[in-house]
Parts: C-alpha cells; sequence; structure tokens
C-alpha cells in the first residue's frame, strides 16, 4: 500500500510539474506572439492549450484516486488537497497565457502593442516565465525556503505593472483607447500569471510544513493604477 | 461515523452557502459604491472582506477533517473534493468585489465610470448579484438542472461585457484613456465574477451526476472584444 501511494504521489507531483513547465512555455510563446505579431506562434500556444486542459483533469483524477484508494492522512493528506488546489492554480496560468496569444491573433497583422510598452512587457513576459520555472521547481524540490522566494520574484512584476499603468494614465499616452484598452488587460493577465505562480509556492510551504508563514497571506487584491 | 459525516457535510455546505451569500452581498455593495461615488459603502465592502478569507479557510479546514476523520468514498468522496474546489471560486468571486470596491474608493469624491456607461454597470452588477444567489441556492439544493442554468444567467453578462467593449472601442468615446482603463478593469472583474458563479454550478453538477454535462465544457477563455 504504501509503495503504491508513494509511487502515485510522484506520479502526481511529476503532472503538476509538467503543468508549470507547459504553462511557462506557453507564456512564453504567447509574449514572442505578442511582441512580433506573430500569428503561427499565437495559433500554436491556442492549440496547444488543451493539453493543459487534458493534464489538469487527469491530475484531478489521480488525486481523487489516491484519495479513494489510499485515504490518506495527515502531511500525505496535505499533499494531495494541496495538489487538488494547485492544479487550478496551474490551468488558470495557461488560461492566461491563451488570452495573451489570442490578443496578438485578434490584432494580427497589426501590433497589438504600442513600441512605447514593448519594453515592458519584454519584461514581464520574462519574469512570468521565470516564476512558471520556480513553481516547477519548488513543485520537484518541494523546497519550503525556494517556494518562498516566489514572492520576491513576483515583486518585480508588480513594479513594472505599477510602471506601466503610470505610462497609460499620462496625459501623453498618444496610442488611442483601443491600445489602452488592450495594454490594460494584457498588463492584468500577466500580473495574474505571477500571482498564480505565487500562490503554488503558498500551498507547497503549506504542504510540507502545514502552515503558512505569517509573512505571507493571500496575495494582495489588487497592485493596479 | 456516518450520523457525524452527515452533519459534518450539512456543516461544510452551509459554509459554502453562506460564502456565496456574502460574495453577492459584497458585489452588491461594491457596484452601488460605484455607481453612486459612495466611499462608506465602499469602505464597508473592504472591511467586510476578511470575513469571506475566513470563512474560506474555516471551509478549507473542515473539508480536511472530514477527509482526515471519515475518508469518505465515491459521492460522499467527490463532494467533499469539490467542496474544496467551490471554496476556491467563492473566495475569488470575493476578491472581485473587493476589487469594484476598491476602484470606487480610489477615484472618490470623483466617480470612476462615464455616466455614459453607470447603465452598464447596473446591469452587471444585478447579474453578478443574481448570479452569486443562485450558486447559493445551487450549493444548498444540489439541483444539477438549477446548477445549468447558471450558465444561461451568464450569457447575459457576456453580452453586456462585449457591448461595454464596442462602446470602449468606439472612436467617439470622450472620457480619456483614464477613464477607459478603470472600465476596462471594472468590466472584466463583473465578467469573471459571474464566470466563478457558473464554475460553482458546474462542480455541483460534478458532485451529484459525477460527470461534467458534454454541452457544459470549461468556461470559453475569453470574452472580450
Amino acid at each position: 500500500m504504501r509503495v503504491a501511494y508513494n509511487e502515485q504521489m510522484t506520479e502526481l507531483a511529476d503532472l503538476l510539474g509538467e503543468m508549470a513547465g507547459l504553462a511557462g512555455q506557453a507564456m512564453e510563446r504567447a509574449t514572442q506572439s505578442l511582441l512580433q505579431a506573430d500569428l503561427r506562434i499565437a495559433e500554436q500556444v491556442i492549440g496547444d492549450h488543451e493539453r493543459i486542459t487534458d493534464l489538469s483533469a487527469q491530475a484531478e483524477e489521480r488525486a481523487f484516486a489516491l484519495l479513494a484508494l489510499q485515504a490518506p492522512v495527515a502531511g500525505d493528506l496535505r499533499s494531495v488537497v494541496s495538489g487538488i488546489q494547485i492544479v487550478a492554480d496551474i490551468d488558470r496560468m495557461g488560461a492566461l497565457a491563451l488570452h495573451v496569444a489570442k490578443i496578438a491573433r485578434r490584432r494580427h497583422p497589426a501590433h497589438a502593442l504600442p513600441e512605447e510598452v514593448n519594453g515592458y512587457f519584454a519584461e514581464m513576459g520574462r519574469i512570468a516565465v521565470a516564476l512558471g520555472a520556480s513553481a516547477r521547481e519548488v513543485l520537484e524540490t518541494r523546497d519550503p525556503e525556494r517556494a518562498a522566494k516566489l514572492r520576491e520574484e513576483d515583486e518585480a512584476m508588480d513594479d513594472l505593472h505599477r510602471h506601466l499603468f503610470s505610462v497609460l494614465m499620462d496625459r501623453e499616452w498618444k496610442h488611442g483607447v483601443a491600445a489602452a484598452v488592450d495594454v490594460t488587460l494584457l498588463g492584468r493577465f500577466y500580473e495574474r500569471f505571477a500571482d498564480h505562480a505565487v500562490e503554488v509556492g503558498r500551498r507547497v510551504i503549506f504542504l510540507v510544513t502545514g502552515e503558512l508563514p505569517s509573512d505571507m497571506p493571500t496575495p494582495p487584491a489588487q497592485h493596479v493604477g
């Protein structure tokens, strides 16, 4: 029973790690499609999204089977329950990358972004991909100290997001309302992607230690503006 | 054991229903604070938010205790696992109402919304509150047919959201970029609130029937513009 349990737990953890990897890859490509107005890459992200959805369903089924057949307790139970919650976060990260790719596709052959803000999105994309990789690493290593660092990485995203809004709100914004709407939504998608990665870290800390660090409350409700 | 289990399941269901009620109430008040630029009501929503967060933590703890002490199987296990997932959706609904109230507070004493779009938000607020009430009802009755209707209710939200974006994208938009940014974010908050209510319905259908209706896939990724 114990061996089967350990094997199944490893399989679940591997699935979650794989999902985080795919979500990070999706955001990397979505950013590329956005910055380069590349329809082919946008379509690829959109087409590949089903894979993340499939893995979500698989991960949920495995977690469910673990609970049904092994009836784990204490730390083991915490791992499975956290796994179920983490699936939802990573699934959402994939959906946010999909949203970015869809905006790139909608505006093609035009660029969705005014050149003025390309640098912000290149950097937000870089941070998002790094957070995806960190989430994957944390899922594989279960290192709570590494998990806590996701929050620090996210601070750079919050700073960029704030700066982006000050650019938008500036009277000198010359790119019209339609571009401002796209930039607002895109900024939000990157920020939310990062928040979900931080949440994965928070869940891993909980599953390892049984408690949430006191300096790590639920992510702040609203960074915007 | 069985009696204790039933009691604990009822307590968990009641908690989820209470949370959905609070999230609906928060969105009702947040909409009021937004439409009337009413700082007092905005502050009330912001101050009350902790209550939803507390109930989330309580609901998660109860679900965990149920799994640990009762080791439920089959339909009972599905109920508890769905409960854990539903907590996250309702928690998010509360956070989205909080975001709306924070924008109202940030723009006070000015109105965040140009008068031109007040009607849209009054109606989106009405639908959001109705969806919150429906989610609560579905959690209490576990009626899968009623749960499926949440999706229909959400269609009106999607329509409004689309119309709102066509107003924003119109060359005649006269209210500047800052107002457009607020309207974009606010529109998204209402739409996401509705999506999470639909997701609660979807989870209830799953927990009752053991499967998701074929005409009810994961909510569409992106309704915007």
